[in-house]
Formats: structure tokens, C-alpha cells, sequence
């Protein structure tokens, strides 16, 4: 039987995917000699167990009396002891943290009999009472299930009717019979009392942390942060300390380093007599770390001293839970904190200065989803708008949007396409949903810590919190901010995350200065680059140097190739030529279409041919040195024409008014013979240029023409042509054929040799079940992962918004959208399929990916390990796929070195 | 170097690969010690060789002279020695029969020098200066590429001129101007006069019948039968005989049995003084092959023999060439015959019978194909319509069409949608495409072996040739019949391929006996029951007792049951749940559809249950002891609602005209709402059951409380529910658990244990690629090929009758539509992973298949060798599957019976 459960002493931060995060650093903590708490963690594989047969594995009851023994002996107190009880919090704790949204029960062990000896230990009868009234309100709602509103209720009428402000404001008569009134709801609401035994009490909370695994909020977090369904949590069970047991108590979290910017230097929120949950919650204002230095000098210099020796220990950002009792400083908790992208980029840079890492590790402690987020537009500076008030930055970005005052309207408003800023007192789970609907977040109560920051950051979604001087009214949806400026729900504001700013109405928006040194209009060592900018720069560099992936760029214009060349592209894996069929030349695709007679058809396609090679001179001049592959024309024909519900309704009514009709009549006969019921499947790609004589020969010639041109100019054009949606090695045989016919004669015509590579996309399952085949007559592979996801799934791109896709992604079908980060175990099978078998068919065949995926940073981790040799995204994009190729290749060498260790 | 040329007298019939199924046989005819003019045969390697580089490959030039030097050797005779020249016909001859598709050259060796020497020595000069002249015609047309009509138009003024009424009529003197006037017409076509070369004429004539493989003939019937395009043809030359030398000669074919019938004896044509073209294009009336006894009693008894000595060593039906040279009998070629499907069947039982062949073999030899054929209808007996013509029953069934009277119109008029008899004077390989789009064909000309009557019964297309009473005008598109008849084109005619009738207007059609026999109407060892009927039972039980693939049916209605399991289901497969939608319940789908809150949707799915409860107590009434396979709903909502293009033109109409119009828009913002540009990628199958609350769980509950009904009642009812387009094992779970919460509902309300396993189709490429996890949750897979091919191709089945696919048939991207036969290295390939990975996770996984090609005969043999349990196809196609599954038994067999042999 393997070992359920394990002494805080026993485990260590290597085994975070038995113990869970909180419960591996915590021995990790102890075998550093940091005071924690005495404890022991029940491993993840206990909660599968019990999760899958909804009972505890055999063993688990006895190991947990074995472990509860010792814990005892350490506190030297035992549980249910009436003198001096023990008494315990029982904690989750999964691989991957999740804040909040599992549950926790605090102070188990109390009971009527046991009361009375915590009252007399901690000589503090209110605080015993209230300790009690905590345990029956928490376990009552997390572990028996009560509505937590019964209890508040009672609170509130309880406060109401003793003209108690607050909490603390309630005496011990006050709290005894409000202990009462506990205790009745829960008999009320379960059919049973409270119960008395600690030991059961300790059990039942182990299974709700259990259950809480499956929580709705834990899941919706899940899927957010594409955390595995069957991980399951470890359970911490830990002597309690108290924080609130008077002016030398009191409670905090503490930063090595600011998470938010990356400066360097201890950051923190102190509370004095204070529990920890007073602090995440917001509900209590806190004061700077640094206070302490004043308030409990001894416990803050030994605080300092154990955040050095944790930082130097984990190389990396901490981020600590503390509680001092009665001048005892206790460390509850500490892992790597979440930061900013900012912060992540500032701080990777400057532990490789001081020589904690490397600068491979610090390549591969950023990512690209954060450089993404670098690269978010910032409000324009010296805008002379005036804010209306100022509050913690909490989250940095520049949000615009309309007020609105709870989660639901956040999530309906977003939904019909409105840009929303969530603004509420304070936020909790519940408001989740919102939170990721919302394109800003405005908090009044609470501090960097608190749970609107904390999530905010971890979303990249722009947060201001506790503007103390907003008067929030959620009730009649609006708030009032200093000097009587009411704003109500609908109204726009401005969100400034990085110095905490909220202004009324639409400020004008600038790029971060990250995009400007990707433009080049910033020198990253020159006097105008700030430390991120420098930070960025180094770490690019590194990413360029070591990464074995090519990157480049989908773009369609000549400013679009030479914005991907400044942002570092090395050529265009995909420039398509449907918008050239666009704008002006619409009448020309019409005519095209419409041709009775082939002679009309050639008419169009020759008017079409200049045209086409001027687009193409003007994109091979930007991207001269560097491969530049076309796509010949890819969607249905259809699409160059007009609706067929909206023309057969004109031509209706039309024709009720006795309107002439004809050429729209006409029309109308094109569109219905055209119209496919599915045309995502239908006349489109290859199918076209086999079917329409001259589409593809005329393409071919114009980029021919214009590369030989440029040849001629003394360019340098490295023209390929890619073939889309091929399904048989037939279809690119026959197209393959006839262009190299039109190359053989633009090159007679030019007497400029032309190399000029055919290759295809592989966008069909067919087309990477027989790639193969299809090598013997293709000089490239380009994955389109968008085409090939839609196929392989069943599911319509044009359809996706529709309402299944937000059913599946509640349901867990899948953690995020296919059409957004690749699907390895569907496509990317089909996708190692293909790169094997061609590759082994043509040694030499080049493999590329230009779908959607080209740009996720995950996706693109994967494409290096299948061992493509580029990717194509939009030019925006360029900079995070270098990157991630670059961590991509860091991350191969570690493993590689790994490996000569232990070998 | 390969061997590029054989002799006859090295070859047999096992090298037809590499000789041709002509070459072959024909060494073969010299090793039994047949009559076979000397000559030898270039391989088709040799075809593939100079095909791919354009030239001969090295080597072939002197091989032929070898060769050529062994056959003058043989044949006592030079080629071009002017005193007695030996002339040479060269034929093609692939693997695979293509009669007619492809070149033939005779006469080879003539000249002007030689032209004397044949005279002399057949003492005949009209003849040698005729085949002087048929030389210089083929040769201009087949070799030189001169277009025929411009010899044919020299030929009819030369008759016309000489008031000669057939070529038989024009004498030396006129032929010799003949041949003067075709030389001039080769050099003006091709700039160079006719070769008198004979070497030259040979070598030319070789390379003529190497590119008449890619001729577009030739290519059409390929793609039409399947046969590969890259295997090339081998080249047959042989000493000629003449036929035509005067009335002791003469040419004919001949069958080992009748190949119309099946019924045994000889079967033939002779015509006297002719040559083998003459009979082979039905140009000249022949008399039947008994006739011959009496012309030339010596030859006759020859040929019998030859004839017996042939079935006896094929062990099946031969069909044989012969010429008489001047009493001198010479085979010129034999092969297995081409027989209808009726005599497919009979002559196996019948070689079964005489002991020539196994039961097994005789199972081996007929095909799905053909059984589907013998079920075709025919007319009703007893109808007292006279017929208006008789001609020659070439190939079987009843045609009913309008009479078109040429190749185009035939195609232009099936494709608009009608049935059409394609009536000729007689019909060329040029015609073939109307052939192939007719019903019927009806000639006035040609035997039972012209041209007409062979490609039909190859096609299974009901023919009637040789109606010579048939005045056919093809110009004024019209026929006259005796008395007067005049059927002009568009008019309806009837016409049986069974006795030769042909009628005016449309006759009724019955059942034939096969189909009265597979519907227990007719015992097949009752007095009633033909020799046929015996026959198809004799082989069908056989399949069924050495069959390992299980047959069932797809079948959605009780009635649908009932004919199944008649025709020999052993279940249902697939009974789709979406009729019992439509029809009188639609207004419950509408309401379903349309329902504004969960009570008006629960109201409908409340009111649909008990309906849906009845509909599968019938089904699973008429199955009793037999599984049935109930799939939940599948196609997407709106295809229950009004088309949105329709609609939306009716709401603007009745809106123009101030008509009320306040249904048709609540309507229509339905059908907006749940409107999909690619509905078969959108919201169906699976998807519906998991955004629909209730539907699939109604569906359940309603199979579940049929089947506890019916077990109640006593029965045996075998449910099993199936669910559609799964992509994702995580689908099928909360599909799974809901339907065994529901199971395990009804089981506990009614007492009685459900066992209904649930399964799921795999259609998607990606539920194949992750069968191994699908397995997991599904107790069955259903492969649903159709919607696998419309994925791994990317092809919609919407429109696959859109342009595309007839242009992808056309240029050979496929043979035949992955609709139709399964495309085994794209669709395949994902069935045998799913397959294998499903398997290997659950070892008891039931696997069959429901889509189309359950019951296509090539893909039900593919399906038994991947090892699949059962194929599912519509209740007609049930026989065929058994048929098809044993036969793949018995090659298996014979397959490991060479195996162990060859041990």
C-alpha cells in the first residue's frame, strides 16, 4: 500500500505531485529549520482514491491517528484535551496553486468541553468564544454544506441588535448565544448537531477538502488555467497559531520582490491581531511590511532573514504567509509567487545578475503569454485628464471600458460585445466569472494581496484595488467617487493598473514602449529604454541565439511583411491571396465567377494577372534574402459574392415593387449554383484550382513574373508556392505539374532560373494519414492547424462562437478552445504522423506550421519538440514564438544535461 | 536488365501481371498444344518504361528482333521479303480485359514491294490490295493520328463513285486508287509519307499501343472499373491469318457456355470470310456457332475440342477468338468469359456440380455486385403490350427511359435527372459515356460479342442489340418500327434485357424471384424456384456457414426490422432515432426547438417520450432475441425547422404586403439563431445531447421502458444505445452517466435489469486517433464511415454531386467516390488504429460498422480483414454482405491454405 499520508518532516518541494504545493514547501521549509508549525500532509493519491470510490482508501484513518499522534507529541498539546486542546487547520493543497478555491476549515478541535481550557490557555474568553463561533460558521458552510448567508444573517442581526459595529465589537455573552443560534442552524439545516468529537470533526473536513477538489469554482479556475481534472489535492493538516490574540499577535504575506513591478526588496501586507484569511480577504485594511520593523522588531528581522534564505534557497521570487503569536513569528506558507509579466522579465534579469541563475534559466522563467501582455497598449502620457480617484495598482494595463457592477451583467455585457470594467467592493470566487469577462477591475476595499489583485495577475487582466475613496453601491449599480462624480452602470471609465488611476470616460491609448523597441523606434541600450525594455532585449537575445525553431510571419500586405521583418521574422510562412481577390477587384472575381464562355473567364484572369504580380513584387521586396511562401487561392468562390438569404430577399421585394432585376437575377443564378451547404467543406482550395482552368496558372505566372523581376533587379526572391487543402497526392501531382510548366515558361520568357519550391499544406486528415505519398510529390509541409483542428474535431470555425463551444468548456470537454492551443492527443497525432512519414519518404522535406496555433506559446513548445523547422504567426506574434522556440530549446538542453547527470 | 520480351512458348497464364491477361493465355493455348499462329509478347514493364521516360527502354529494340527473327523461324516467312511476306498484327493486352479501349494494328509488314508477294501467294489480289488498303487506314488513324473520317469519307465516295453498295464490292482496279488517295491523305496530314519500312511500320505500331494506355478511352474505363492506372499494357505480335481469304475461311468467337444464361453448351458467332474486327464490331450479321458443323464440319469438331480441353484446364467459362484460314483453324485468344451476373451464378454451381471446382471456389467466383443485379426488377409477366420490336438479349434487367439517340444527350439528360435508353445503329468506344449514363441501350446492329452487348454486361446495364427491324436515325433523332412505329426522342420505351423485347412506353416492373426468394416468398427447393434461385441459395448458405463477419441491418422503422431480419440480419446496427422526429411530432420538435424556458421544453420532451417509447417497442417486437442499436438523435435542430432562405423571403414578402407575419418571425429568429454556416461540422450528434437538457436522457428512458415492457411481456429485448459523433472520451462520460442514471431509474421502477451496453460511433478522425481513451467509456464502437470520410477528406456529403467531384473522377484524383468504396489509405487507416487501440484497451470491444459502405462488396471484404465484427447496411444490401463475408472466409482460407503449403 503506497504511504498516504507524511510528516511535514518527511516531504520536500521535489514531491509537490504527491503533497501539493503548500504541503512540499512546507517541508521543504522545515528541513531548511524555518519554525513552521508542527503537521503533515495527506498525499494527492489518498483524494483520487477517495475521489473515485467516494470512501478513504483502506490505511488512510490509521495513518492519520499515526501522524495526528505525533503531531501531538510536537505541539505537546492533544486534540480534544479539555485543559489544553489542540487545535488544528486542515488546508488544501494541489500540485498547482489555486487560490481560494478550495476549501479550508480552521480551528477543528474545538467543542463545548474544550472551550473552556483554549479560553484559560489564551486567558481570553472572547477569543475562545469567537474562535468557536468561527469553527461552527466555517465548518457548517464548507463542510456540512449550510448556506453561508444563514449564518451572516444571524452575525448582522446579532451586531444590529448589540449596536456592535463590527466584529470584534461582540462580547462573550454576545458570542455565546450566538454560538447557539449556530448551532441551531446547523441542526436546522442537517437534521443533526454540531458535531462534538474532534476526531470526526478532523475527518469530515479532510473529505470536504476532498470534495472541494470538484467544486464548481475549483473547476471553472481549472479550466482556466488548463490545471488537469485528475490531479486531485493534498490535504495540510497543522497545528493552529494564532494571529489575533492581541497587539503582539498578528498576520501577513510577504514578497522577496515587488510581484508587481519587479523591483527589488521586501513586499508586504501586515495585519495586527489578525487571522490570515483577514488579509487575503481585503476586508480589513493593512499596513506595509515595513511597519513591523516598528511594531515587533525581533520578529521582523528574523522575518527578513528567512525570506533571504528562502530566496537564495528557491533562486527565485517567494511568496510567504506568516503569523506572529504573541511575539512567536510562525512561517504557514510560502511558494514562488506569481508576478507580473513586468516583474517576471525585471526579475529573471536581475537574479541572473546576482548569479542565483543563469540567463538559459532566465530565458526559461518568462513566457510568451507574458510578453504578450507586455506589449498591451498603455494610456497616452500627458493626458491632462485629471483621475477621479487613485487606488493600488494592482494588475498593470490600460482598460477601457463600461461599469458594471456584478459578475453576471460582466459575463452578459462582454458577451454581446461590450468592453466591461468590473467594478465591487471587494471581489471573491463567486465574482470569477466576471473577472475574466471584464476588461479592467476596480476594487475599494482591499490590498495588493487581496483576491481581486491576486487573480487579476495571474489573468493579465488590468486591476486597480482598494480606492478607498469610492462609495461602491452595487444595489443601485453605480459608486460615487470624490468631490460627488457619480458613475452609473453603462458609463465609461479608464483603468490605469499601473499607477492605480480610474478617470472617467475614454482615455486615448498608446503602445507600451516594448512594442516600440520591437518596431526599432527604441534602442534597448539607449538612454530612452527603461530596465524592462533592457530586460526584454537580453532575454530575446538569448531566446534568438539558442533556439533551433525558425520563426515567420503570416502576413498578406508589404506592410505586413515589413512589420514582420522588424519584429524579427525570418521570412513569410504563409501569405495568402485572398484579400488581393478584394476591394477593387471584387467585379473582376464576379466576372470570373459569372464567365459563361472560357474566353470571358480568360479575360477576367488576365486583367487579374498584372495586378497579382504587383502584389507579389511589392511583398518579395520586403522580404528580399528570406523565403516568402504563397498560397494560392484558398476560400469557396462564393465568398467574393453576395449573401444568398440577403440577395434572394432583395430580389423578392424587388420584384413585389416591379423594380428591374436583371443583372441581380443573374446574379442570384451564380450565387444558388455556388451555394454549398457546407462550404467549409466544399469547392475551396486545390478543388478550385482544378476546377476553374487558369486560376492557379495565372497566380503562379504573376509570382513568377514578379520574382523574376526582381532577379532581374538584383534581388534576391525566395519564392515557394503552397498548395491548400490537398487530401491526395493526385490532386498536388496534377497541380504541381502545371505550375512548373508556367515556370519552365516564365523562365524561357525571362531567361532567369527560378527555384521555386511546390509544396502543400497539410490542413485534412487524409492529407497527414498519406504524407507519405504525398512527400514523394511536395517540397514542404506547412501544418494548417486551423483547417486540420476543424476536420479532425468535426467542428466548424465559422461556428465556434455558437453555443455548444461555451457548454464544452463548462463541461471540461476541454480546458481551452482546440482552435487555440493545439490539441496534441487529436491533431498533434496526426501532425507527428505526417512529419514521420514524410520526412522519411523525402529526407530533406521542410516542415512548418501556419495555423492559429503558430503563436501559442504552449503550441509552440510543442511544434519544437515534434521537431518542425518553423513557425508562421501573424506579425504581432513574431516576438513571443521567438521566445518560446527559445525556451523551447533552454528547456531540451536542461533535460539533455539532466540526463549526462544521471547517466 | 529485365526480360522485356517472351515468346509464346515461354509464358503462361500466371505471368499475366507482366504479360497481359492476352499474353498470357496465349502461352498458356501453346502449352495445352492449341492451334496458335507464332508470335511473342513485350511486357508491360516495358509499357511502364517507355511511358515514364518517353522512349524505348534500352534493350527493347533488339529483343523484338530477336524475337522477330524466332517468329520468322517459325512461321516459315520473312517480314518484308517481297516474294512471300510475313505480315504481323500487333495488340494490346493488360492485366486486366479492356476490349476495345485500347490499339490494335494488322496487316504490319505490307508495302508496295510486299503487296505483290501476299497477292501471289493467297493468290488473291483484290485481297492483298484490300489489306493494303485497311493497313494504311488503321495505321494513318491509330499510329499517325490522321482522324478516321477523312479515310472513311475517301472510302464511301470511292463506293459511291463506283456504285459499289459494300467494300466488298470495289475490285482491285478501285482499290488501288483507294490506296493511292490514303497515302496522300497520310501525307498531307503528317507531312511524311505512309512508312514502307516494315521494321519501321512494327516498331511504330508497338509504340502506338504503349500511349493507347493513357488514350482517354482507355482512362474513362479504368476509372469506371477500378483498374489502376499505372500498369501499363503489354504488347502482343503474331504471324497473322487471314479469315477473308474466301469461303473456306472465316472468323468467329466462341463461350464454353452461354455467358448470357449460364446455361452450358456452346455459345457463338461465325462469319465467313471475314476478319476478327468484322464480328468483334458488329457491323456484319453473324450466324451462331452451330451453323459452322456445317460449313466446315473438320473445324468445327477441332474447335470443341479445343473449347472442352480449355474449360477443363480454366476450370470456369472460356471465351475464345478463332479464325479459319482456308480450312485451317487458328486460336487467337482466350480468356475466362465476362458472363451476366444470373450466369455468374448458375455456371458456378453448375462447375461445383460437375466437380471441376469446390463449393467454396463456386462462392469465391460470384460477387455482390452481381447479386445485387439479379435483384433488379424486371417486367411483370402477363402484360399483353405487344412489343414493337425483338432483338438479341444481350445483357438482363428492365429498362424503362426516354430514347436518346446519342452519347451527349445521354449525359446531359441523366445528369438533369432522366431516366433515359440510349438507342444506336450500333455503338463505339466513343460511346461509352452514354453507355455508362443510360438505363438501357438498344442497337440495331451487332451480335450477342459486338460491342454494345459486351460493355453492358460488364456494366450491368440492361442492353438489347441487333434489333434489326429498327429503322434508327440518328440524325432526325428518331427510330421506326415495323409497322409504321415512330419513336422520337423524349418518348418512353421499355426495354427487357431478358428476351430482347423492346416497347412502347413504360411497362410495369416486378420483383424478381431472387428478391421473392430472399423475402421467404419462394423456396428455393419448391417447384417453384428456378435453377437461379437454386443456385443464389446454394452459394448464400454456404457464405453464411463459413462467414466469420456478422451481418446486420440499418433499419429505423419496424417494417424496415422485419424486411431485415427476412433477408437474413442478425440484428440492427444502427436504427436512427430521426424520422421519429419529423412527420405529425414536427410541431413538437418545433415546439422543442423553439421553447423560451426549461418547462416549455420539458412539456414537448414530456409529450415526444411516449411516442418514442411505442416506436421502439415495435422495433425491438420485430427483433426479439436479436441486438438492436439504437442511436440517439444526431442531425443538427434546424434541419427540423423551415430553410432560412425561404423563410426570410416569405417574412419580407408577407411584410411588404403588410401581411401578419408574426409566427413566421418568431420562427425565423429560430432558425437565425441555431443557423450554421457548416452544419455538419456544427451543433449535431453528441453536442445536441450534451445543450439540449433532456433529449438524450428522454431518448434513453424511452428504449429503457420499451425494453422493460417488452422483457416483461416475455421477450427478449437486446438494446444497446449509441452514441453519435463523439470526439472526446469526456463526451461519451457524462453522456454514459446520465443514460445509467436513467437505466438504473426505470430498472428500479419496473423491476426488471437492464442490460443495454452503450457505445459509441466513431466518425470523427479524432475518436479515432484517441479510440484508446474512448474504449475507456464505450462498450461498442460503430464505425460511421460516412462522416469519417466527409472529415478525413474534408469532402461535405451535402455536395458531393457539385462540380468538383466529377472533375476529381475525371482526372483520376479518384476512381470511384470515397463515398461509395472506403478509402482504405486515408479513412482505413484511421479505422484499423481505432481498431487496434480500442482493443488493446478493452479486449471485448464489439466493432462494426453502420455507414454506406457496409454494404459496398470491396469494402465489406476490407471490413473482414481488419477484423471488425459485423457490418450494418440497409436491409437490400443484407444478402450482398453475406454473400461478401464469405467470401472473404474463403479467400482467408485458401490464402492460409497456400500459406501452410508453401511452409
Amino acid at each position: 500500500m503506497p504511504k498516504l499520508v507524511y510528516d511535514f518532516a518527511e516531504g520536500g518541494k521535489d514531491l509537490n505531485d504527491l503533497l501539493g504545493g503548500k504541503g512540499a514547501n512546507l517541508a521543504e521549509m522545515v528541513s531548511l529549520g524555518l519554525p513552521v508549525p508542527p503537521g503533515f500532509t495527506i498525499t494527492t493519491e489518498a483524494c483520487r482514491a477517495f475521489l473515485a470510490a467516494r470512501r478513504e482508501p483502506p490505511g488512510l484513518r490509521d495513518a492519520v491517528g499515526t501522524h495526528l499522534a505525533a503531531l501531538e507529541e510536537k505541539a505537546g498539546r492533544m486534540l480534544g484535551e479539555p485543559g489544553d486542546p489542540l487545535l488544528v487547520s486542515v488546508r488544501s493543497g494541489a500540485k498547482f496553486s489555486m487560490p481560494g478555491m478550495m476549501d479550508t476549515v480552521l480551528n477543528i478541535g474545538l467543542n463545548d468541553a474544550t472551550l473552556a481550557g483554549l479560553a484559560a490557555r489564551t486567558a481570553d474568553a472572547r477569543f475562545a468564544w469567537d474562535s468557536y463561533r468561527r469553527l461552527i460558521q466555517m465548518f457548517g458552510k464548507t463542510v456540512l454544506g449550510v448556506a453561508g448567508e444563514r449564518f451572516e444573517e444571524a452575525l448582522d442581526k446579532a451586531k444590529l441588535h448589540n449596536g456592535a459595529a463590527a466584529d470584534v465589537d461582540l462580547g462573550v455573552k454576545e458570542l455565546k448565544v450566538l454560538v447557539e443560534e449556530f448551532k441551531g442552524i446547523v441542526l436546522t439545516a442537517t437534521g443533526r448537531p454540531f458535531p462534538q468529537d474532534p476526531r470526526t470533526q478532523l475527518d469530515m473536513a479532510i473529505r470536504a477538502v476532498f470534495d472541494s477538489w470538484n467544486g464548481e469554482r475549483a473547476r471553472l479556475y481549472r479550466r482556466r488555467e488548463h490545471i488537469p481534472e485528475e490531479l486531485g489535492t493534498a490535504v495540510n493538516v497543522m497545528a493552529m497559531v494564532f494571529g489575533n490574540l492581541g497587539a503582539d499577535s498578528g498576520t501577513g504575506v510577504a514578497f522577496t520582490r515587488d510581484p508587481g513591478t519587479g523591483h527589488a526588496g521586501v513586499y508586504g501586507d501586515y495585519l495586527r491581531n489578525a487571522q490570515g484569511e483577514d488579509v487575503v480577504s481585503g476586508t480589513r485594511n493593512t499596513v506595509p511590511l515595513q511597519e513591523l520593523e516598528h511594531i515587533d522588531k525581533c520578529s521582523y528581522d528574523e522575518l527578513l532573514q528567512n525570506m533571504r534564505k528562502l530566496e537564495n534557497h528557491y533562486r527565485d521570487l517567494c511568496d510567504i504567509e506568516f503569523t506572529i503569536e504573541r511575539g512567536k513569528l510562525w512561517m504557514l506558507q510560502t511558494r514562488v509567487g506569481k508576478r507580473t509579466a513586468e516583474a517576471a522579465f525585471r526579475i529573471a534579469v536581475q537574479l541572473a545578475d546576482e548569479g542565483l541563475i543563469d540567463i538559459d534559466e532566465a530565458v526559461a522563467r518568462v513566457g510568451g503569454d507574458q510578453l504578450g501582455r507586455l506589449a498591451f497598449p498603455r494610456f497616452a502620457a500627458g493626458s491632462d485628464t485629471p483621475p477621479i480617484a487613485i487606488g493600488i495598482a494592482a494588475s498593470p494595463g490600460a482598460a477601457v471600458g463600461r461599469a458594471v457592477f456584478d459578475s453576471k451583467t460582466a459575463v452578459e455585457r462582454a458577451r454581446a460585445g461590450d468592453r466591461v470594467v468590473l467594478v465591487r467592493r471587494e471581489t471573491n470566487p463567486d465574482d470569477l466569472g466576471g473577472m475574466i469577462a471584464a476588461a479592467g477591475i476596480v476594487t475599494s476595499r482591499g490590498g495588493k494581496t487581496s483576491h481581486a489583485a491576486v487573480v487579476a495577475r495571474g489573468m493579465g487582466t488590468t486591476c486597480v484595488c482598494g480606492v478607498e475613496s469610492l462609495d461602491v453601491d452595487t444595489e443601485r449599480r453605480r459608486f460615487t467617487a470624490p468631490g460627488g462624480v457619480v458613475v452609473t452602470e453603462g458609463d465609461v471609465i479608464s483603468v490605469d493598473g499601473s499607477n492605480g488611476a480610474v478617470y472617467l470616460g475614454e482615455l486615448p491609448v498608446v503602445q507600451s514602449p516594448v512594442v516600440r523597441y520591437f518596431e526599432g523606434e527604441l534602442d534597448p541600450r539607449g538612454p530612452e529604454a527603461d530596465e524592462l525594455v533592457a530586460a526584454v532585449h537580453r532575454i530575446l537575445s538569448r531566446a534568438d541565439a539558442v533556439r533551433r525553431l525558425q520563426v515567420r510571419a503570416n502576413a498578406d500586405t508589404p506592410q505586413d511583411a515589413a512589420r514582420a521583418r522588424r519584429f524579427g521574422a525570418q521570412g513569410i510562412g504563409l501569405c495568402r491571396t485572398e484579400h488581393m481577390f478584394l476591394g477593387e477587384r471584387r467585379e473582376l472575381v464576379e466576372r470570373l465567377i459569372l464567365a459563361g464562355a472560357d474566353a470571358e473567364r480568360d479575360e477576367a484572369l488576365d486583367a487579374l494577372l498584372p495586378l497579382q504580380r504587383a502584389d507579389f513584387a511589392a511583398i518579395l521586396a520586403e522580404m528580399d534574402g528570406l523565403p516568402v511562401t504563397v498560397r494560392l487561392l484558398d476560400p469557396p468562390l462564393h465568398e467574393f459574392l453576395p449573401d444568398l438569404t440577403d440577395l434572394s430577399v432583395r430580389v423578392a421585394l424587388a420584384g413585389a415593387r416591379g423594380e428591374p432585376v436583371e443583372h441581380d437575377r443573374r446574379l442570384l443564378a451564380a450565387v444558388r449554383r455556388l451555394h454549398e451547404q457546407n462550404p467549409m467543406l466544399g469547392l475551396r482550395g486545390v478543388r478550385l484550382g482544378l476546377v476553374v482552368p487558369g486560376l492557379f496558372t495565372m497566380q503562379v505566372r504573376a509570382f513568377a513574373e514578379a520574382a523574376a523581376e526582381r532577379a532581374r533587379a538584383g534581388g534576391d526572391p525566395r519564392g515557394q508556392i503552397m498548395i491548400p487543402l490537398v487530401g491526395a497526392a493526385r490532386e498536388l501531382e496534377i497541380v504541381r505539374a502545371d505550375a512548373e510548366r508556367v515556370l519552365a515558361d516564365v523562365a524561357a520568357r525571362t531567361g532567369i532560373a527560378l527555384d521555386m519550391p511546390v509544396g502543400t499544406m497539410i490542413e485534412l486528415p487524409r492529407a497527414a494519414l498519406t504524407a507519405g505519398r504525398i512527400a514523394e510529390v511536395a517540397q514542404f509541409f506547412s501544418f494548417g492547424t486551423n483547417d486540420l483542428t476543424q476536420t479532425t474535431w468535426g467542428f466548424s470555425r465559422d461556428d465556434v462562437e455558437g453555443e455548444f463551444f461555451t457548454v464544452y468548456l463548462d463541461k471540461g470537454v476541454f480546458g481551452v478552445s482546440p482552435f487555440e492551443a493545439l490539441d496534441r492527443d487529436g491533431v498533434g497525432r496526426l501532425i507527428e504522423i505526417a512529419a514521420a512519414e514524410g520526412r522519411a519518404r523525402r529526407p530533406d522535406l521542410e516542415l512548418g506550421v501556419c495555423g492559429e496555433h503558430a503563436g501559442d506559446p504552449a503550441s509552440v513548445r510543442y511544434f519544437h519538440r515534434v521537431g518542425l523547422d518553423y513557425v508562421s504567426c501573424s506579425p504581432f506574434r513574431v516576438p513571443i514564438a521567438r521566445l518560446e522556440a527559445g525556451r523551447a530549446a533552454v528547456r531540451d538542453a536542461a533535460e539533455h544535461a539532466v540526463e549526462s547527470d544521471t547517466r
